[in-house]
């Protein structure tokens, strides 16, 4: 059986990656040695992080004045790094967009000296739509505004980022990193957890203009953007092996074409599904048709025990993980860059059938 | 050429392990996933990760009032995470036995609040003996006592741990877990990196005595023991596929008769090498006879040049990372459990040619 993974995370990666990972797992290059088994500070690996930390400038056109970071902790200990490095004794401006948005204002709220003030909210219907953002919103003496440019769970997605005049903006963007059109330039931080649209869990992406590292240090050096920063996310042992596979996908990106490429494939992807179910008298999107997000797309019949039926009859044709966040219900596709678009043809083939012989409602 | 791997860590892995998980990189026990594409919320990555806490409970007889968690952010992140958890308001009492024990006391001196005491060092002898440590030494009223088992760089390790009354012993183990004959029932709170004798970098070790669990809350669930106990180790996305070949370790290291075996092996390994030292008029080993480490052991010629010599030459027999940290010199073998005693033999037989050659001094 063909089996299709609809993962929000960790997710599908692409198989000539796997395929590649596999071959030279226990041999690397003929080295003798498993990259797993490789020092850190060996000229070996740093070949690694440095190709890593390359190929993601190349493919997010990120400016010579930001740091790459590759740390720990995913996105959720960046919800308390970053207030802690950058907005203490300070306003930090957060947009309230969903369940991730929320993680990260309760986390700043807990920071000791950070006032945090929720400048806009869609809490109102349920997180289905992007709050509009304008610069009179923003105290410009904030230390940065938060948004989160996709809520894996609601799925909706900032489709431009708002000008929000010289205070940094710092991005969540886990779920859609390399699936966006944003510029680097635009945002003062960004941040995202690999196990997406980078590679497996355990390694998370910072990306941080230099002018916004600390001068003050943090209690804890693993916690301190300057440290890890001066010493290129080597203060100790980094997830090297994770790293080793976020720069197997960075090569596979960058040989299918680069960001610009799987963006149109990835809006293709999205496209036939939303089509599929606009066109669809059982299934409905419940998210505001403009704030679609392209890479989780949640949808729902309205009736609880018939998306129940849907999900089962799915899971037992090979779509794994489709059943929708418990907070949304119904069903969620998350289709990253490594989904492949034979996967979401089968799911919308799928529907179709599974609507006819359901009827309408 | 054979390659033999001194490395201190990430570290040489057992070589059924990165076998086995080759055969199913691409392709977990038929699911068409790999390891890294899994859910960490999937019933079949759940088993994984209650399989590896699960065989490390039995190889290290882990009494069920101890929690056994996967974190991220390696020993440097439990230097801070330790004092945070434990010791606010509170006296916490470190040893100073080296390298790694001072980076764990900065730290724990960096925390609001905590009165940090060192009540022993070996500085005065660059770290070449453990210092003694008795009962009398102890204020009854600290948080804890902090050790580290056995000191990567300097080679030295504890060979009983002290008796140090009600007062919870907190160890890092990092480099001499699943390598002892301790008693977890003696520590309040061991924690490890994995990349020494458990699997790759990126995931992290740690039990705790429940009653040391905290009752406040930390200001970031991440750095929270409690949150992290109740959460089974998934508050967020772990470290799955790191989680993962540590299983597969657990296994291999059970297979090949547990902790008491393997024990045994290293002792054989690290005796082949000692006694070589000690029979030869040109290496000797810089730490006090009854406090060497059976995993790390450095050995020096006096001469740095010769240091050089012999370090050139070795590499190109195939002996990697053998070089010693430079704050001791000379070389350093780390042999820890998946370390083949056949290149411990090769070492042994290269020394000793290496000595005719280059002559008495």
């Amino acid at each position: 059986m063909t089996v299709y993974n609809f993962s929000a995370g960790p997710a599908v990666l692409p198989k000539p990656v796997l395929e590649k990972a596999q071959a030279e797992l226990v041999n690397y290059q003929g080295s003798e040695m498993s990259v797993m088994e490789m020092s850190h500070r060996s000229s070996l690996y740093d070949q690694i992080i440095k190709d890593a930390e390359q190929l993601l400038r190349e493919l997010m056109a990120i400016p010579d004045n930001y740091k790459v970071l590759f740390l720990q902790g995913g996105a959720s200990l960046q919800f308390s790094m970053i207030p802690l490095n950058l907005a203490v004794g300070k306003k930090a401006l957060y947009v309230n967009t969903g369940a991730w948005a929320k993680k990260a204002i309760s986390a700043a709220k807990a920071v000791a000296g950070v006032d945090v003030e929720v400048i806009a909210s869609s809490e109102d219907q349920n997180f289905t739509y992007i709050p509009e953002i304008t610069k009179e919103m923003i105290d410009q003496d904030a230390a940065y505004v938060h948004i989160t440019t996709n809520e894996t769970i609601g799925g909706i997605a900032f489709q431009t980022i708002p000008d929000v005049g010289d205070v940094p903006i710092v991005a969540d963007m886990s779920s859609n990193i390399l699936a966006n059109d944003y510029n680097v330039e635009d945002f003062g931080l960004i941040y995202a957890g690999a196990q997406k649209n980078i590679g497996p869990s355990g390694v998370t992406v910072v990306i941080i203009r230099e002018d916004l590292l600390n001068e003050e240090p943090i209690f804890s050096p693993m916690l301190d953007f300057a440290v890890q920063a001066a010493n290129d996310s080597l203060y100790n042992t980094p997830p090297t092996y994770a790293i080793y596979i976020a720069k197997l996908v960075f090569e596979w990106l960058k040989e299918l074409g680069g960001t610009q490429e799987i963006l149109k494939q990835d809006r293709d992807k999205a496209q036939l599904l939303y089509d599929a179910i606009d066109a669809s008298q059982l299934f409905k999107s419940p998210v505001n048709q403009a704030d679609r997000s392209i890479t989780n797309i949640p949808f729902i019949t309205g009736d609880e025990a018939l998306d129940k039926k849907f999900n089962q009859e799915a899971l037992a044709q090979g779509f794994q993980n489709l059943k929708g966040h418990r907070s949304v219900g119904g069903m969620r596709a998350s289709l990253y860059n490594a989904f492949p678009k034979e996967g979401v043809e089968a799911l919308v083939a799928f529907m179709k059938k599974f609507e006819e012989e359901n009827g309408e409602r």
